[in-house]
């Protein structure tokens, strides 16, 4: 039973990655740099959206949104002008748990990607499946939050062994927790060694600039304009 | 297409549901009440059992828990000198993201029902789909930190509706938040009208006892022994 069950599950993994180099070709075709946003729920993926989104000079960006539910997110994106998508994965089962290269595919032409230059797919709140399912992104960030402790990268390894950078989002927070910030630093080199990480807090502003300045290099490189 | 995976899905929940029935029937046979513990990654839900489990008068405590990888938090709460048994998800796949009544089934062996009254399963740190799946709990409680803002019932409607307890856990932060508890708690009763919530703090204690006394008078409920 185990074997069996195992080998439905890498078909349907081949199945989405054969999905995902298809969404990654129209992307290339169309110039448009992807980005896959992934974290626990409330970690801050749409306020650290909301301080950069409108204000990338040269940048046209685009935001699908992904939510089990609703388009609560979508809705805070909006007012910012940039044309927000919204994909909800709850029809058939009590809710997908995170997207996959089929459902942006199905989202691929309501998205204006002539219009675009970067693209941010915002997954579903969950630190587990996002992490297992390509969706044609040309690199992987997580925001991980000092609320949720140092232990995190030791307890959902995959998703930080394949993130590109790790946004370390409420630092403002930090003299209020009982939070060891170099412990944490330490296992995410455990998993992940010497991957980019950024200290931030969407909240205060504190180490947007950054965040906003790798978004624009992003899209420069590919692009293949000098910084 | 579409119509064929919701078929399959359903007949997984089938199965699972049959399953789940017969763990509460060796659960009840034992004369055992059972927690499923839900929230987010990093609410506090071993927190808030290292704040009980350990003080709980008369009621004898075993604690199984479900990590996708690891023994981190069976290992905090060994200290506590209650039976722990470490479930893990790994095996198979990139992890997965909850557990099923099949996977405690499987550890229902290692588990020492004769010699507990309480059984509090941990679930894996995910808002989706640990919702979905009964393992032959009681009562289902779920974790909400306040750091995950006011939207997470409109955003994981399931998981909120299909809890019989809020924990509403890390107050001690409210003074350094944007967070509004009247929305959060609007938000709430929105998707389950009226359900049982705590406000507490795993860090300070603050209301910790409510929940202590809760889980007493589950097991009192379930021995028949009046409070």
């Amino acid at each position: 039973m185990h074997r069996t069950r195992v080998r439905i599950v890498e078909e349907a993994l081949d199945a989405n990655n054969t999905l995902a180099r298809a969404n990654r070709a129209d992307f290339d075709r169309a110039g448009v740099a992807v980005v896959n946003l992934m974290s626990a729920p409330g970690a801050g993926k749409t306020s650290l959206l909301e301080r950069v989104v409108g204000d990338l000079p040269g940048v046209r960006v685009g935001v699908l949104e992904g939510d089990v539910q609703g388009s609560l997110d979508a809705d805070r994106l909006a007012g910012l002008h940039v044309p927000v998508t919204q994909l909800n994965t709850d029809p058939g089962f009590g809710g997908e748990c995170h997207l996959d290269a089929n459902m942006v595919r199905s989202a691929l032409g309501a998205l204006p990607l002539a219009e675009i230059d970067l693209l941010v797919i915002e997954n579903v709140g969950n630190l587990v499946c996002p992490a297992e399912f390509k969706v044609g992104e040309d690199v992987r960030v997580m925001v991980s939050s000092v609320t949720e402790g140092e232990d995190k990268p030791l307890k959902y390894p995959l998703m930080f062994r394949t993130c590109d950078l790790v946004l370390v989002n409420k630092i403002d927070l930090l003299e209020h927790l009982d939070y060891d910030l170099e412990r944490f630093l330490y296992n995410l080199d455990q998993v992940h060694p010497g991957v980019q990480r950024m200290l931030l807090s969407a909240r205060t502003g504190e180490g947007v600039d950054a965040w906003r300045q790798w978004l624009g290099g992003l899209v420069r490189d590919r692009l293949g304009v000098p910084a």
